[in-house]
Parts: structure tokens; C-alpha cells; sequence
């Protein structure tokens, strides 16, 4: 288990507890790991404690789970992983970080990996009371339904408590103000605060919330931030997932819309957590977004659209029916039609790919014209080639192009050939049969089959 | 018109009415044979109520339906199925399986092919009260907004009357508990009380809601079992059938969520009745399950993907834009991607059939790789026949196999080739034309088209 | 800017307002071009206005904006287009249409071209109360949340003013009826009234609101005419778009449904404006329909379809994943099936297209099989071409059919052919290379590729 050999003293350092072993999910990968938006909770939450100004991570996983570590260093190379071995409790789980929290930081964050859909800026607001004296801030949400959640129990703007359910009184319970579970605490006193809770409960567990008490027991200020509930949910199970999944969406969503770009139906897009898209974008409904994709100012995306890893250049025209894998580069006013799949594939300047045809380690030069059905052929099994045609090419439909092959500036396929051989620029290429006719032969088979048929 | 032969005493009978026109639905097909989640209404009823216990089905149709008969008898082939001439109430309905009736089921349940949402176990609990003395039972709801509805009087627990809107009284009208029109008879006094049931109403017609009172009169009990409104809502126009498609697929997603798959967007994939979604499976947005689809563990569809009678095996990859048709069956790890058509096809385990292909009648063997754009002609217009493609087989890019035809283990088809004969294991097979370049042609032919273009 | 040249003195008024620059669009299109259901708004309006009476137009646009006057034209041909310069407040964009009301209409409408969903029936419930002697008629709805919107202050029926938020008292805060902009005008007072319209007020402007009191303090009655708030909702930014083309789509598949189609899920399909969808059609889920499309009675539109511009007959099938461009037309019981693209296609009665094909500019015969992968080739980057089909033909699969080219009735065309001259009635034509083997290669390739991927 690799640990980071930061030593400086001063900074915010982020505990992020990604150790639930998540069998609601009835799962075989890890909780944290399920993804929305196109990444996994866990890098969402390591992302957000970053922009937040959290300058050291610590990512508590469980014991051997090395797709988490491996997930969290992704994301955050100098991440510190702690392991937590037995299941103690959340205060038992941040003090797994107890060498990041020994080196002294000004302030702590204690986030939770399966609540992925906090934003940059509540973790930035959990921050601000420490700074201004508060040894705790805690964070709640107005519950709609606030039934089996903790309530943060206030007295003249300061929490006092943090009541369980089954602990509270009427009046306690009619409380809306409920524990998201988020933490801040100041980093002069967040060791000594933590190492003070005890596990003198029915279940014997170390729980965060106890610093609450423990910090007000000792005269320190604890501070509550608020959150709308949707932000804070947790997810446990499969149906929560497409809960966070739909919030982050709708949020994306309206970022898209907002910076000018038409969603025709926003509810049938999907977006990915990275995606970028620009001004005057049209994206028709039934359009999704894997990792990876910008689309620049004035493209457009067709119905029924498939993108990853690709940039779309201005107002180029996708699909519909059209799919771009990785490494797909689109450039200005280029066209991608129907059923067409290209990957690593570098589509120059108005160029035209319009129907039934795989583009794979391609380069297409500008203005060239990609007949129906064309395919590049540049897998042989084992190795992958490129395909290079050049501008203004025009190759013919159905034709195949068997890579590694060059099809030079402004030559012409005949259509249907397979082409094995580099053409020449502004030359012709033919590789086909030649066309033989048998008079009446339709009509005999026919006569024949219907006969073979009728037997049947 | 057929009948069931069966004689024993014992027993549930359960009596479908489906002879409703639905002049409403504005269509050419009987209402009851308009689907949910890929099965017609009436299914829907038949399989619940068996599912709930009924060993005897009578089934109500209208006259000269031949086409409800053959939908009946295709999920229940024993079914009893009676002929509603004249359109004389619901009461008269029950009455055409008379004969049912007096061959003495212990209890009756009286259901609706049009009311296609009642769980089974709704209509195991109508039964419940009739093994415990009560003579009727009555399914209640109850109604966010009772207009219209006939109220359910009860009094000390019992019901004592169905009252129509019409004729209650104000108190009656505020009472939201509304019948649902489905019943519990007890197999004993079954046919008694339906024999009692009189016309004397402004329509001339014989309801069997007056089962009620006629019970009561005879100083037998009568229950009330309440069900949630969306289980008991009918179906008697377009919107109310997409409405009751919208039920059922809430609740067949919630089922494949729980049972640990992951759906991105839920309210994107629509599942059959009997789709059958495995563990740690994952479906992206946007995907169609026609019936008989089984998807095992840890497979992955991707969006954009239609599936009908395809078993999908145990982490094998579908789509985006796959399309599985009945008789597909994909071995682990096995792999159908972009614009793939497959039907009767046999795709061994790692096999892989990536791009624009189409295989239908044929078998894959284990590893084998099926290039872009890869034909199965497997059809002369008269006959279909079928294509065998052995393990580790490689298939260039935009061939065509003319079945029947068998390509040996190993073997490898060269781009662009159109195999008509057998190609013996590890052999390599080239079927296409030899290319040929003229220089220059395309220079020409672009000056002399331009110049045609110019004069138009 | 060109005037239309009516002198007729009756007749109905409507006074467009097209001119806003709608700078919360982020958008270098002019905000009232946008579309919704695809047309757009500006048409949507014209339409509208046109369907409940009003039989001249004048459309008043920003300078500068032949795209907006191209658009209006393009629907009304003999709208009068008048040009607002500077922008003083909506009293001064209707005054832009002077020419137009001097010309004495019976009744002037007032509408904004950025307010799309007005139905026509409430133009002309606008326009009852002036046949009654009514100067002025105001349209206002009851909105769930007032803030922010002018309130419609009434007095025995009539309308007395419209009081904006920041004017109004808290009494007069409470009303939640609010002025919803667009308004009727009576012809012979219309002039006179938008005349003494001033504008002594925080910015200058010269308000249309201010008729109401103008026409009061004149001894006038003033009207007032409701309607549901979603359809006075206005367009000023892609959020708001969105929301629009959600009440169009709702709208769109109600009537679809109303009219005895089956939207198995509604919310998936996307109709446009003109979209007309006959009896007993089912349209599956995810189906998309860009204008001038009609579907025939008992069609169906399976999943993941993309319609525009086509006409689909009678019975026939289409997809799932078909597209039809503009100029399709299938016959009675034609099926274009799965990744297949049709334009300018004449498809016969019971001609099949089932997989993997493109058809333009195409002619194909009754009952004719046009085998997978099959290519029209109808470009050769200069020239379109066309490709006719006989009835009954047979085209194998992978086969490229290069235009201008005819297959006769009944011919058959081999598997894997390139065609390239007319094949004769009952004739069979092939065109591809001969097949040839060689033993062991594929072995030997495997062992030399494994040992070079070793090295790798």
C-alpha cells in the first residue's frame, strides 16, 4: 500500500471513506466503484473534495481492494490509501488516515465515497467555519421525509447534538434538519477530537457523529452548513444509483442548456461527467456521451447517436445512427451519417462519411467522399493498420480498403472494389468482378424451388 | 367452441371476462388483445390469475372471436372458453360459464382482461376471506379522486353495499374506498346469488356488483381486500394502455434493479414480461427486450440494443446498436456490436461479430472474429440455409457467405470475398476481383463532370 | 422589404411581434427561428393566427433579419414584413405595422412570435368579445406562481388594468389571473388606441398594456379571455425550448393516441408538427419523426426509427433502426428493416429492404427481395442517378448496384455482385471474382503473426 511522502505541514487534507462493502447493490464490484455520469462515485467525490481546495487525499478502502486503490490513484496519483480491516465505525474509518491527520493540516474534510453528488462548492462552505474559529462544521439537508435520519439539534445558530432517530424526543423528532454525514473539522484539533469517541453502544461502533458532543463538551464551537437533499442522497442500492445518475444528468444537463447549446428532449441525452459541449450545439433527442467528448460551436448532434472519446469540430454533422469511438476527431463542417462507426479517425475539414461504413485507424483527407458501405480493413487478427486517403478523394460504395494502404489526393474507387494496393493520386482504382449474364436462369430457379417448395 | 373435460369438485375457477369491444381504443383489434410489456392484456390476467391459484379458467369472449379463443388457449391451453352473445352486464358475463360454475369450484374469482396490472397475490388475497367463511370478497381501492367510482359502504368491517355515484348519498360520496369491479365468490353459493341478480335497473342489464347485496340479504359476509390504485386501473383507450405500460415497467425494473443489475436511465429500457436479467449485469440507456430474453451475469447491453428471444451469456458484450432476433444465443465473453443483426445464431464463447453484419442461421465457433461488414446469405428467396464457421476462424472485413457453406477451424477469409465453397480448417479463401489502376482517369473524369455540372 | 398589396378593408389583423433578439439564447440565431416540433416558433404563431381567422399578417422583425422575413414568408408568402429599428417597448413594434392597421381591419390580433403554443382556438376566443362590442380583449391564465407577472385587475367582469409586480398593492399582489401579453383589438379603434399609448415611465418605453387603461378611461369595455398557463408560456432561453417542445410532444402523441395509434411509450416518441399517423399504427418506443411524414393505417414503426419526409403505406413495417429521408414511400405491406437507409426511394407493396442496405434514388418493384449489405450506388460525386428494380427481382446480399442501372422483373442478381449493367427480366447476373484456396495458409500466417506479436 503505497502512501504519499507529502511532509509540509499547512493545506486542507480530505478523508475520503470508500470502504462500504455495498451488499445492497448485490454486486461482486465494489460500491464505490459503480459509476454515474461515466465515472466511478468514488473518482466524483475524490474530484469534488479537489476542487474544493482539498490539496491531500487519504481514501480509506477496504481490505483487499486493489480496483479501488488503482481507481483513486487514477484520479488522485498521490493519493494516501489507508486500509480499514475491521468494521468499526466512521470515526474508526477516518482515523485509519491517522498519519495524514499527524501531519497537521490546517483543515479536514471527511467525505464519503458513495455520496457522489456533493458539490465543489458545499465542500468549500464546510471549510469556511473552521477558518473562522469553529473546531466542527457539520453538514445537514431539509429532509422532505426526514424518518430514520439523524437530527441536528440547534441552539442559538450552534449544533448541540446529533440525535438518532430512536434517541430523540417528540420535539426532536419533529425536526426537518437532518445529518448528511459530511464533516469539517480544524486540523489543530481534528486528531484529538477524533481519538476521544468511544464505543460504548449497542452495536460497539466508533461513530463520527460522536465529535459533535466530544467538541462542544470542550467548549469548541460546531457549526452547521446546509445542502438541498438531493446533493447529499447516499447510494446503497441499484434503483439509488439511477436516482444519482438522474440528478447528475439533470445537472449537466442544464449547464449545456445554459451555455447555449439546444437539447431537443434533455431527459433522452446523456452526458458524460467531462463532456463539453459549445455554443449554437443542437443535440437531437436519444444522444449519449461516454468520457471524453467535446463538440465545438455550431455542430450538430442527429438523433439516436453514440460519441466517446471524440471531438466533434464546428458545424460538423453527426449521425443519426452514427457512433464515434476514441480518437475520433472530427474537423469543420466533416459529416458522420447513418450507421457509420469510426475510431481512431481523423476526418479532415467537410469530408463526408454519410452511410454504412467503419472507419477504424483512418486518416480522410478534406472534402473527400466516403461512399455507402465502405469499409477500412485494418485488423488482421493481430496487428492493427492505417488507412490514409487523401483530399478530395471519392471512394466508391461497398468498397473495402485493406490496410496499411494509401488512397492518394483526389483518385477515385470504383465502387465495390477491394482495394489492396496504394492508388495513386487523381488515379482510378477497380478491383472487382466482371459482370456475366445467364438469360432465364431466374426464372428456372424459381420454377424449380417453387416445385422443390411444394414438397415441403 | 371447446371446453375443458375437467370433473373434479375441487378446486379455484377463475372467470376472465374479455367480450369488452372497446370502442374507445379506435382500433381494428379486440381490446383485450392490445399488449403490455410484449404480451396481450388478456395473458397478462390469464397467467395472474393461474399464478394466484385458479386450476380452472373460464374465459368470456364476444362472439366470433376466433382470434381472443387462439390468445386464450396459447397461455392456458385447457382454458373453457364461453361465448357472450348479447351484452347483457357483467353479472350476465360470469353466467356464460355456467357450466363451470356448477361443476362446483370451492372458490370463484371473478377478473377482468382489461384490468391487466392485478398482482397475483391481490388475487390470492381475495381468496383469503372466502377459506375463512365469507361468501363474496370485493377488491377496493383507494381513489385519489373517487368521481365516477362506485363506493364501497362498509359497516363494522363488512361490506354492506356498493353504491354508484349517482345514487349515493353526500356521506357516501365523500368516501374514497372505490370498488374495482374484481370479486371472491365462495365456490358453494357461487352460482346461487349470480342467479339472483336482477335487470331492474335503467339500462336493463345484470350487474354483478348486486352480488353484494343479494350475500348480504342471505345474511352471508361480505370482504373487502383494497389492492393500490395503479394495480387495479383499466385500460380503455390508448393513453390508458401507455399509462398501464408505464406500470408494468416500473415494476419489472424495479424487480431487475434489485436483483442487482444496473440500469443507467430505468425509464429508458423497456423489458418483456418474462425477461430474465442476471447479477452485475449493466444496461446502458435506451434498450428494447422483446419476450424470451435471457441476460446472465455480468454481461453488459449496451444502448441503443434490441433483443428479442436471445439468451445473452455470462459477461458477453451487446451493442450499442445491436440487434438480437429470436434464436440468438451469444456463449461468454462473446461480443455483437455496432449495426449487428443476428437471428438463429449460434455465437461461441469470446467470439466476436464487431460491425455492420448481419448473421442469421449460423453458428460461431469458440474465439472466431467476424469482420466488418460480414454477410450471411443465407436465403435464396425460397430457402434458408445455414453457415458454419469454425473456432478461431477469421473473417475479412465485407465478405459475403453463401450458405450453405462451412468455413473450417482456423481458416481465414480474405477481405471482400464472397465464399461460395466449403474452406478447409486453417486454409485461407480469396474470393474477389484484381485491381486495377488507371492514372490520371480521376483527374479527368472530375474536369469533365465539373464542366457537365456547370452547364445544368 | 416587400408589402403585400391587400386594399380590402375587412377582415382579420394579426400583428406578429418577431423582433426580440433573445440574448438569453446565448445563440447567433435569431431567438423566434428556434424550433419546436420542426418548425419554428415564428411559424408555429403564423399558423396558429392563420388557422383562427386572421387573413393578413404582419410580421414585425428586428433589421437586419432577411432570415426571419425568409422564414415568415416561407409560410405566409403574402405577410407583410415591417422592420422595428429602435426598441421602444411592444405599443412601438405593433405601431411598426401602421400601413397594415390604417388599412381598417375588422379585428387586429396581437402575438409574439416567441410565445409558440398558443392554440389557434384561443386566438379566436380573443376574438369574440370584440364582435360584442368589446375595444380591447386581454389574454391572461392563472398562473401557479404570480411573482413577477403583470395582474389582471377586474371589476364586474371587466378588465380594469394590468398591474405590474412592483405597482400593485398587496391586494392586488394576491390576484393570481396575469396578463399573458397577447391581446385583441377592435379594427376601428385599434389605431387611435395604440396612439395615445405614452411613455412616461422608468425606461422609456411606450407598453401595450397601457390600451387597457387608455380604452377605459375612453368609456370602452374591456375583456378578458383565459387559457391554461402552458400554452402562454414564452421562450427566452434553450431551458425554456425544451420545456416548449416537451407541451408540443405532449400535445403531438395525445392527439396520435386520441386518434388510434399505439404510443407503446409516448414520452419516447417525437412527432413534429405535421406528423400524420393513422389508425392501428403502433409505434414502439424511441421512434422520431422530422416533418412531411404520414404513416397508413395498421403500419407499424418499430423501436429506434428515424422518419422524415416519408409516406409509409398501409400495413407496412419500418425497423427497428431504419431510417426514411425525404421522398420515401413504402407500398402496402413494404419492410424496410434494420439498418437501412431509404431517400428519394419508391419501395413496392411487399417489397422487402430488411438489413444493412441504403436505397437512394430508387425504384423497387412489388414484392422484390433486396438481400442484406445491398448498396445503391447513386453518386459519383458529381451526379445523382437512379436505380430501378423490377417487381419480384431477388438482389443478393453484399451486392453494390451502380446507377444508372435497371434490374429487370424477376431477375436475380448473385451474392457479392457489382452491377454495373441492366440485367434482363428472369435473368440472373454475378459480378465478383472466383474463389480460390490455399491450404495451410492461414496456419502458417497464425504462427509467424503470433511470433512477430511476441517480439512486440
Amino acid at each position: 500500500m503505497a502512501q504519499s511522502a507529502s511532509s509540509s505541514a499547512a493545506g486542507c487534507l480530505a478523508v475520503v471513506l470508500a470502504a462500504g462493502e455495498g451488499t445492497r447493490m448485490r454486486s461482486n464490484r465494489p460500491k464505490v466503484l459503480h459509476e454515474i455520469a461515466g465515472a466511478s462515485m468514488l473518482s466524483h467525490v475524490l474530484r469534488a473534495v479537489g476542487a474544493a481546495g482539498a490539496d491531500r487525499l487519504a481514501v480509506v478502502i477496504g481490505p483487499d481492494r486493489a480496483d479501488v486503490e488503482c481507481a483513486a490513484r487514477a484520479v488522485a496519483a498521490d493519493a494516501e490509501i489507508v486500509v480499514q480491516g475491521d468494521r468499526l465505525g466512521t470515526a474508526h474509518a477516518v482515523l485509519r488516515a491517522r498519519a495524514a491527520l499527524e501531519r497537521g493540516p490546517e483543515a479536514v474534510i471527511i467525505a464519503f465515497a458513495d455520496t457522489p453528488l456533493v458539490r465543489p462548492e458545499t465542500f468549500a462552505r464546510l471549510l469556511a467555519p473552521l477558518r473562522e474559529g469553529a473546531a466542527v462544521s457539520v453538514l445537514g439537508f431539509e429532509a422532505a421525509v426526514p424518518t430514520g435520519y439523524g437530527r441536528l439539534v440547534r441552539e442559538g445558530g450552534q449544533l448541540v447534538a446529533i440525535r438518532e432517530e430512536r434517541d430523540g424526543s417528540d420535539e426532536e423528532r419533529a425536526i426537518t434538519l437532518c445529518n448528511a454525514g459530511l464533516m469539517g473539522l480544524r486540523g489543530d484539533v481534528a486528531l484529538a477530537l477524533l481519538d476521544q469517541v468511544q464505543n460504548h453502544n449497542a452495536k460497539g461502533e466508533y461513530y463520527l457523529t460522536d465529535v459533535v458532543e466530544i467538541a462542544r463538551a470542550a467548549g469548541h464551537s460546531v457549526a452547521v452548513v446546509t445542502a438541498p437533499e438531493e446533493e447529499v442522497q447516499g447510494v446503497n442500492d441499484r434503483a439509488q444509483l439511477a436516482g444519482a445518475e438522474r440528478s447528475i444528468q439533470e445537472r449537466l444537463r442544464r449547464a449545456a442548456m445554459a451555455n447555449g447549446a439546444t437539447l431537443v428532449a434533455p431527459e433522452t441525452v446523456f452526458l458524460a461527467h467531462d463532456t463539453r459541449i459549445g455554443r449554437d450545439v443542437v443535440i437531437e433527442p436519444n444522444v449519449i456521451f461516454g468520457p471524453g467528448v467535446v463538440v465545438e460551436d455550431g455542430a450538430v448532434i442527429h438523433a439516436f447517436s453514440h460519441l466517446e472519446g471524440a471531438r466533434v469540430g464546428p458545424k460538423a454533422s453527426v449521425g443519426p445512427f452514427a457512433r464515434l469511438r476514441p480518437g475520433t476527431v472530427l474537423g469543420p463542417k466533416a459529416k458522420v451519417g447513418n450507421f457509420v462507426e469510426t475510431k481512431n479517425a481523423d476526418v479532415g475539414a467537410g469530408a463526408k462519411v454519410n452511410h454504412l461504413t467503419y472507419i477504424g485507424d483512418a486518416t480522410i483527407g478534406a472534402d473527400a467522399n466516403i461512399g455507402a458501405g465502405t469499409i477500412t480493413c485494418n485488423y488482421d487478427g493481430f496487428f492493427k493498420y492505417r488507412t490514409e486517403i487523401g483530399a478530395g478523394a471519392f471512394v466508391g460504395s461497398n468498397s473495402a480498403l485493406i490496410a496499411p494502404v494509401r488512397i492518394g489526393e483526389g483518385a477515385y474507387v470504383g465502387s465495390g472494389s477491394v482495394i489492396t494496393d496504394d492508388v495513386p493520386a487523381d488515379a482510378l482504382a477497380v478491383a472487382r468482378g466482371r459482370q456475366a449474364v445467364k438469360d432465364g436462369w431466374a426464372a428456372a430457379f424459381r420454377a424449380d424451388a417453387q416445385a422443390r417448395k411444394a414438397k415441403t
